[in-house]
């Protein structure tokens, strides 16, 4: 399994060093860590700035089958739905059914945590159903640079859409430069690995204030989406939070509807405020028009 | 603010690259990662075998004042006491007053969700009240290499301690195997770093042989505490849990209680049924003798 070893003779400086680490990160990229340490001795991980990791990452992205994923076509209702699934004790078959049926009912995508996201790559690959995940999950509070590396990973594994949760502590604390440097971080991680970013503004917990000042924050920093909710809080989406999300973000942004919404009725209602994407586990009976008593 | 370049000379193999790898961390963690790369360019995370990592990350760790950390001696109920704040609307404020009464009544730590852990670390500096943080918290729901990085950032940001959420999914879906990774890689990372791990198993959604065979799992990868609950899901310890969690691991392990302990009564109930630790947020009143209304 060892690769061939790699002699690169040169004196060193700065430059050549940080040349030194792009081939590293190339190799380990196209024949894993293991090639380039065959005693299993060290792992390295190596993030490169933004031109190179175009050329390095990108071979990368394209073998995990991940870029130039589409944002869906909005067609049908289940074009709307990110069908999840986010339950801690989610066994893998139930990860394996919400696969089959986003396949079956063409929804946009998969809304999995990030343990799952390889195996729904692999299980969507070339279906046009893409793969989501949630970093900092639910709670918004991990640091911020655990949230770019847990985004990294999840794109690295196939993700195309990364739905990250505000910092909600620390907008409640007057801190906006730290929340706009935590979605602005995440975002520059998704978009110069080719992901959109949704932030999930966690709405039960704030003024419609702060929800106006923190869809301000996602849009400033180049966002793709605001979105509602975790769904693990004490409210879901409302109308009115849509609407107002809506207008605070004006056209050009996404706005997702999550948290609460088990019908059809009650999706359509999202749409009509200004959604353009539903979060949902009960998206087989939305898109079938009955109702389910399943919880988000 | 830029460091004198290094220049090294020589032809570069497998061996002598590793080499340099470690040179370049020990720079790293000496000087930042902007000493090393002027222009901002490129950033570089390196993890090394164990052997050379307590060299080199050693210094990083003294530097940073975590190393070396006592688990607290059991002398007072405050001294079992996890001082407890993990909501996500948590304010700064709310996380000071936290580290002030955690200071004045001499709990064991402070546990707190990543974010704030060099912010606590700062204040408890030299106070013999540690800091606790928490991995992959409240779902458990993230990648093996998340948590491992998450773990290792709080780790190095000054936390002592490491709470981390079992993987229930994966339980519940018999993938011991994986399960035993996840928690031994966490394991290593943080016994590499000096500091202790807990494994939270989230007893409300085990069955009781699930919780001891979780138990079995985290004697056997040597992590240090078994817990039972994150207070973010149905339910709480239970002294019938704490009991079977006792008799599981044996005499060797910590066994923390967490999840509506909310008075002295109840602290005392999970203290003889074999709790070494406590986790909880009305701290105060329990070592007052009081009740709390608050919620964990």
């Amino acid at each position: 399994m060892h690769a061939k070893p790699t002699y690169i003779k040169k004196s060193i400086g700065p430059a050549e060093l940080e040349a030194l680490l792009v081939e590293i990160g190339r190799q380990i990229l196209e024949e894993g860590p293991e090639s380039f340490f065959p005693h299993g001795c060290a792992t390295v991980e190596v993030e490169f700035c933004p031109d190179r990791a175009r050329e390095v990452i990108g071979a990368g992205a394209c073998r995990l089958g991940y870029c130039g994923c589409q944002a869906p076509e909005l067609t049908s209702l289940a074009s709307y739905i990110d069908h999840t699934l986010l339950k801690p004790e989610a066994t893998l078959a139930e990860v394996d059914k919400l696969c089959e049926e986003a396949l079956k009912n063409k929804f946009a995508s998969v809304c999995v945590n990030g343990v799952h996201v390889r195996r729904c790559a692999e299980i969507l690959a070339g279906s046009g159903v893409l793969v989501c995940s949630v970093i900092g999950f639910p709670l918004g509070q991990s640091a911020t640079e655990v949230k770019c590396y847990e985004a990294r990973r999840a794109i690295e594994d196939g993700a195309c859409e990364i739905d990250m949760v505000l910092n909600v502590g620390l907008m409640k604390s007057g801190a906006v430069d730290l929340v706009e440097r935590d979605i602005g971080a995440v975002t520059e991680v998704c978009h110069r690995l080719g992901a959109r970013l949704k932030v999930i503004l966690e709405t039960c917990l704030l003024t419609d204030d702060e929800k106006l000042e923190a869809c301000r924050i996602s849009k400033r920093v180049g966002a793709d989406f605001v979105k509602t909710s975790t769904g693990f809080n004490k409210g879901g989406a409302t109308a009115h939070d849509i609407a107002l999300m809506r207008r605070a973000v004006g056209e050009g942004m996404g706005v997702k509807a999550s948290g609460g919404v088990r019908d059809q009725k009650t999706a359509k209602e999202m749409i009509a405020a200004g959604a353009t994407r539903i979060g949902a586990s009960a998206s087989v009976a939305i898109v079938r028009g009955g109702a389910s008593s399943s919880t988000y």
